[in-house]
């Protein structure tokens, strides 16, 4: 059963003929007999290499404008037939049937279909039935057959078969087996998402893995499925690690907040933001951003919303980062930033991220909508008899920003659009608060005046009042405890502005 | 186009006749005219209903031991014909093809034959060929043909058929065109995931979803695919939340360090433990569990490697907790738990959980194999003059084990096998270890004979100099820093011992 099988005859169907010619002429040298249908067989004939119509074989016309051409027991039972097993080669011979040893075919574009907002009877007169069953039939007897469904894959056959003169093996014969199932499950994923409006699944299919260094750890293996180069161009630097794309996406998630604001400049340290700053120059935002957390920022991410000009990159070259992403960089700020053989520079595109996220969880995933709310100045209520002032209402508006995209429990504080310290990953948010505190302190941050945001409601008033202690004069919260009052009070009592949101941001 | 569309004839081809019964009695009691082949045509004959079966329309055989049935013109010509293209009903006509206004198919069942552990030749068997390709052309041609893919929809098709007499709608079989991809596309990833051993793709496949009240956040809408009941046994409690789920899962995957050991308990928030402690009884062992923080402990996930018994539901029943896990409750301890009415009660089953995890990030996902890595008394190597003792070796054994589920940047305090303190989350590793100082001061722990893990190495021997202070006496990590021996030499200058593992435990 595991000996190699030499192809005599194969059937090719397919949608593109682009890449089949050098196929097709190899497989006549060969003496491969070949059957076809509608435009291949035409294709064919026009190499001026013999073929056999598959309608001379079922005797039967293809109808019903085309939907109905190789759903024939005639070209099934040739792909299907086991040729081990005697009743089958007895059936094979009583009915005429010709063995076909490879089936060649690619299916109708339904992806492209749809995304080229074509009509649904175009879209629907794109899912292939035919092809798709020869593809699966073939697969399924990888015994006897070679399964070839994608385009991508000829040149890989040429060679297979040019090596051993249309020989096959049963190993090979698997392992296009295997590409066949990737083939049709993908096409039907795809065909099912079009159709569904109200099931409650979860389905993916990413065929373009690129396999990684390393996952999270070196000893655990890990794999990007995106399109890297649809968001970004890739000017410089190494190869982009498991926890770089981590930090990448916390970076464009944070940095997406202040699209079209002034410039602005974030750094990022194991998925947090460790500095952030606005400011009338790019160069003055990247140095309040450092300024954040100077200690952190080594070996960080960079981000900003800006061309970085040539006084910016001087001053990143001295810090040791692995990546930076802006819009776009002056051509003397790329050749300076260029100066760190591993440093990635990254070109950041104006793509839309998705709108849902998956995560592992127990035996399954949890999917759920991205946190798409931005607390605007419309959202807040003021709580407190003391009113934010405008300087206030803006930071925070910017705190809020950059809690939403820390990890929970947080808290942040700001001043002056610059972030001063924050809090980040606590079990318990006074926590979260006190380390705030310390390492505002420890970085020299004056934090009178400075605001405070929380990414969920305070449990008691302890929060509002060491705030208030470290000097805290305005605080963004989404509201919600049973104890609000508490903290409110407080707050008046000690001539703090508090604004509520409605809405929480935890982030895990 | 859109008019309703009553049926006259129906082709039914199922592997179960489980639930098929009243379908077909309905369909003769509404004169609809009923196809079909080999077991489903004799179970249809039994019933002592009338069956034409499918060789009398194709005057073609089953041949091939089964294998092409189906797959025949006349029979695919029945499902795909427009009803509204005049070519197509001309066709229809000459070559006497019989409409087909239904199609019922049940798939061989490729999964379950799968997990029973069948050979491949067995498992290639049940690769179904013909019965999904009349799926997908009755789903394609949703506009004529009502394709029903499921013994899960026969109710629903039955009331269907019922209130309408035959008739279907255009929305009717749209619907059930998508429950038709669904099943195929799910059906072609399953055995893709067989067959595969090379392609880097990522294909996922989930059905059943169960939507959650929300997402982490109330403003976002979030849904759980896995199989919690097989999982666990709810007991008692609210239903759970996206949030709680996270908190399980790190819940579940941290006690699996400890499954043969001694009574240990964990008491969980946003994902980390805040409290861990291993005793000669599980009483003891959540008090000093709940002595980790109790300031965190408000809210959190509780979870046990030994059935909860009525000393320490007594002990937890004083806690406000949203969940309890545990392999089992003696009857006195479920009676106490019950005593809150939302809190959730769960035994976890011993199931094995996924190897690899899945998140989003940036227009894709990574996946990479979970952190399978459990540090040992083998992978340790010292690296300073003094040697751990024995209490600190299984100290920093425990330690590591925490440190490594707990989220990064983290440094992990234990002593005599209780958590003292950990900083979790943070972006410099100095930081972490301040933060775990002051959490074991303010929770009144003596650090003296106190170990210290780090999820990763010390890029500057400031960690264990303040470590040292604090009154730590033994310290595990990975290694690898350039700046090691700095560590190291500060170690034996102060006496401490300090273990290598090679093995980096970063969690985000």
């Amino acid at each position: 059963m595991s000996t190699p099988i030499k192809a005599k005859a194969a059937l090719i169907s397919v949608f593109s003929k682009e890449g089949l010619e050098p196929l097709i002429k190899k497989f006549n040298d060969l003496g491969i007999t070949l059957y076809s249908t509608g435009g291949t067989e035409k294709f064919i004939k026009d190499l001026g290499v013999p073929v056999v119509p598959v309608e001379d074989v079922t005797s039967y016309p293809s109808i019903l404008g085309g939907r109905v051409k190789t759903l024939h027991p005639k070209v099934f039972g040739g792909i299907l037939n086991r040729q081990d097993n005697d009743s089958d080669v007895a059936e094979m011979k009583e009915y005429n049937i010709p063995q076909l040893d490879i089936v060649i075919v690619d299916l109708y574009p339904f992806e492209k279909t749809v995304a080229s907002g074509a009509s649904e009877q175009d879209i629907v007169e794109k899912i292939d039935i035919g092809g798709i069953s020869l593809i699966r039939a073939a697969a399924k007897n990888f015994k006897d057959t070679l399964c070839v469904s994608s385009v991508d894959d000829y040149e890989e056959v040429l060679e297979l078969i040019s090596t051993n003169e249309g020989t096959t093996t049963l190993a090979d014969r698997k392992r296009f087996a295997a590409k066949a199932f990737n083939v049709s499950s993908h096409y039907d994923t795809a065909i099912f998402n079009y159709f569904n409006e109200e099931e409650v699944v979860y389905k993916a299919s990413y065929t373009k893995g690129k396999s990684l260094r390393y996952g999270e750890n070196p000893h655990q293996k890990g794999t990007f499925f995106g399109d890297f180069d649809a968001m970004f161009d890739k000017l410089h630097g190494k190869e982009l690690s498991y926890n770089n794309l981590l930090d990448v996406d916390a970076a464009v998630n944070l940095m997406a907040e202040f699209q079209n604001e002034d410039p602005t400049f974030a750094i990022l340290k194991h998925n947090n933001a460790c500095g952030l700053a606005q400011r009338d120059t790019l160069h003055q935002a990247y140095v309040d951003a450092l300024a954040g957390d100077p200690v952190s920022a080594f070996g960080g991410i960079l981000i900003s919303n800006k061309e970085i000009d040539k006084a910016t990159a001087e001053e990143i070259h001295k810090l040791f980062c692995e990546v930076v992403i802006a819009p776009s960089y002056s051509e003397e700020a790329l050749e300076i930033l260029k100066g760190k053989k591993n440093r990635v520079l990254l070109i950041q595109k104006p793509i839309s991220l998705p709108t849902d996220q998956v995560r592992s969880c127990l035996n399954g995933v949890l999917v759920q909508d991205k946190d798409a709310k931005t607390d605007s100045l419309e959202d807040l209520s003021t709580v407190t008899n003391n009113k934010p002032t405008s300087d206030e209402l803006s930071d925070l508006i910017f705190a809020s920003k950059l809690c939403k995209h820390t990890k929970s429990n947080t808290i942040v504080f700001a001043k002056g659009k610059q972030l001063c310290a924050s809090g980040t990953g606590q079990t318990s948010r006074v926590d979260a608060l006190r380390q705030a505190i310390d390492k505002a302190v420890s970085f020299g941050f004056d934090l009178k005046g400075a605001v405070m945001a929380s990414d969920a409601f305070f449990p008691f008033p302890d929060c509002v009042e060491l705030a208030d202690k470290a000097g805290i004069t305005a605080v963004i919260q989404p509201g919600g405890s049973i104890k609000d009052q508490l903290s409110i009070d407080y707050c008046n009592e000690h001539n703090l502005a508090m604004v509520m949101t409605g809405t929480r941001h935890f982030k895990h």
